[in-house]
């Protein structure tokens, strides 16, 4: 049986970094844990704990990347929601058999040892989704 | 000191309510707990929950309302985040004196008890913050 566990991030695209720290970090109180450049991403991320889940602001670094081109569309939003999975190649078999339009068909490795994948938003009723393994 | 507990819930907007809740409950596995009318917020919503949180699936169900005309211009997407807080008194006071643009000064209450306020995307980078208060 798939199964979600919770939600692992919500994911932010901000304009300026240390003003959306500012909000979230000095006005609402939520603790920052780390900041991080992800170059390879063209981006620079913070992460702040809230519960079991984390906030993720995303300040892209270049001009030309994905993620600069949806801010410059969209302008300072909300970006994809992150759900941790117990089992992301069985729910990743799952999409396919339901042809359910997917940005990695295979999961990637990050920085951490998590498993991740993209759901294009066209597969998931406009919203980005991505699916997280954790190492265990 | 001001605090947030954890994500209450990530509210979706969606243009076919049952397609939406086939991908998020049979395609994703994420059982669904009840859908309800909202005939003053002119939305039919459903919930399901996540680990601590729930992701909130809103249908609007007339033309003319603000999320009707959200999802006009903006399509499907992820609409609003909204945070559980300890004191949302308290935080709306901080809010002001920070000059935080609001939607609702004073907490509204809802259908289950939950007293709720709305920042404005203008002041809060973009994002669209509910602050919920659950009752003891």
């Amino acid at each position: 049986m798939l199964k979600v566990k919770r939600i692992d991030h919500i994911a932010i695209l901000v304009e300026d970094l240390d003003e959306a720290l500012s909000f979230w970090s000095d006005t609402l109180g939520v603790e920052l844990t780390f900041v991080e450049d992800l170059p390879e991403e063209h981006a620079k991320v913070a992460f702040l704990p809230v519960g079991e889940s984390e906030v993720e602001l995303i300040k892209p670094t270049t001009e030309d990347s994905g993620l600069a081109k949806y801010l410059a569309k969209h302008g300072p939003s909300l970006h994809h929601i992150c759900l941790e999975v117990e089992d992301i190649e069985g729910m990743l078999e799952g999409l396919k058999e339901q042809s359910v339009q997917l940005i990695n068909k295979t999961p990637l490795t990050g920085s951490r040892g998590e498993r991740y994948a993209f759901i294009h938003p066209k597969g998931a009723h406009g919203v980005l989704v991505e699916l997280y393994e954790l190492p265990e």
